[in-house]
């Protein structure tokens, strides 16, 4: 991958906890050439634990920690979270890595400027189904499946390293460039809109399950808007809620 | 790869000094499928403390820890030692993980019950020139080459985490099976008599440089012979040997 494209793939923490973890994920993203590391915590994260992990202070130097997830990745065109599957019920695309670093690299080979995050969740518990309604689609690392054993997840800092280096090693390929394509930020205004429409016009009320906030959000993603169409989206729905009665409409 | 060439595969730690770096290395072949580990250090190592490292357990439980590297590496036949490279002054094939993997699943394919072991140093200095000396060929993770600062060495779970997922990766491919070659174990042997062939011969005397200990080790390893040929040579020496008078001789 040319160092450029590097530059915009975004690692994104959810809920990390161990500052170690952290500093680990640093050192394996200056080890590979990546330097955008963004944690979202709902406490202030103590970076400088994190730091004395030799080599991680480059990248921890330049963290951000936005406070949630949806601003986390809103100037992102592809969102990526990585899980271990186990029983979770899927929602979106699943793949493996080998098969998502070919996705990774023909996006930042067709859409210049564009962003790509890849998420990971707290240690414990992986990404939550709120947190995974944010992304397009999901990376799993195979793992040792010839055990009896169902054996769950991987160290947050070794999965990092893992990732990054399936990435690092991937060559870009001359592509003619894309019209951008939808930010998350687009999506996510698109989704704030979509369900107040769905409020406003009754659809909620009868048909409460396809209106649930994750649904919508999922729902949303699912449609890959360009950013031109995401904002011609916009205005549709913002004249929808305008014509609409300013009460939800009851059932006759 | 299969699991039974998964099992074949064996890490051997070299002077690995932190416990949770012992565990985290346990943890990524438990999660790849692999279960050889040999730790190799001049005291007992604290596998109490590694031991914690979640699903490291497994692996550290059927560890053995071999007071030489030389007895680590007896059984196996192709030994690969990893390397940040720096400025060292390299006197092995050196390939990258992504060239080197073939090398070992070939390696594998076609020498049915062969072993493969994997090297790593101390967290500090990596593998010294005698440690390496004991290598077939030597193995480097690609890493940041765009930044001026010179950055010589990876995390060791991580390090080894990115190398067994890759190994793991990889895909048996069915090859008619060769003749078995030789185990370390069989180069070992015939170090040790070539070199007192040398000594014995006076050659070591006339040629200090290439009698050297680590130089015959490594001219040995070059050698590639099958384990029925390393019998042969061993035959031939030792009837060198006989043949030789017992004090080295003198020039004229």
């Amino acid at each position: 991958m040319l160092p450029e494209q590097q530059s915009r793939l975004a690692v994104v923490l959810v809920r990390a906890r161990n500052p170690y973890n952290i500093g680990a994920v640093a050192r394996a993203m200056h080890d590979f050439g990546f330097s955008d590391l963004r944690v979202v915590n709902d406490y202030p994260v103590p970076f400088e634990a994190a730091r004395s992990a030799v080599h991680a202070s480059a990248v921890l130097n330049r963290a951000t920690q936005p406070s949630t997830l949806a601003g986390a990745v809103a100037d992102c065109t592809l969102v990526l979270g990585t899980t271990a599957v186990g029983d979770r019920v899927l929602e979106h695309p699943l793949y493996t890595l080998a098969h998502a670093v070919p996705r990774v690299q023909a996006h930042l080979d067709a859409y210049p400027g564009s962003k790509v995050a890849l998420l990971f969740g707290s240690e414990k518990t992986g990404l939550s189904n709120a947190e995974l309604s944010h992304c397009h689609a999901l990376v799993t690392i195979p793992m040792n499946t010839h055990t009896a054993e169902r054996h769950l997840s991987m160290n947050l800092g070794q999965a990092a390293a893992v990732c990054l280096y399936a990435i690092a090693q991937s060559e870009a390929v001359p592509t003619p460039p894309q019209p951008p394509p939808a930010s998350s930020g687009d999506l996510e205004r698109l989704t704030v809109l979509l369900q107040e429409v769905f409020d406003r016009s009754g659809y909620a009320r009868r048909n409460p399950g396809h209106a649930r906030e994750l649904n919508v959000r999922r729902i949303v993603r699912r449609m890959t808007a360009s950013h031109e169409d995401a904002a011609v989206w916009s205005g549709i729905l913002r004249q929808i809620l305008h014509a609409l009665p300013s009460t939800p409409a009851t059932d006759l």
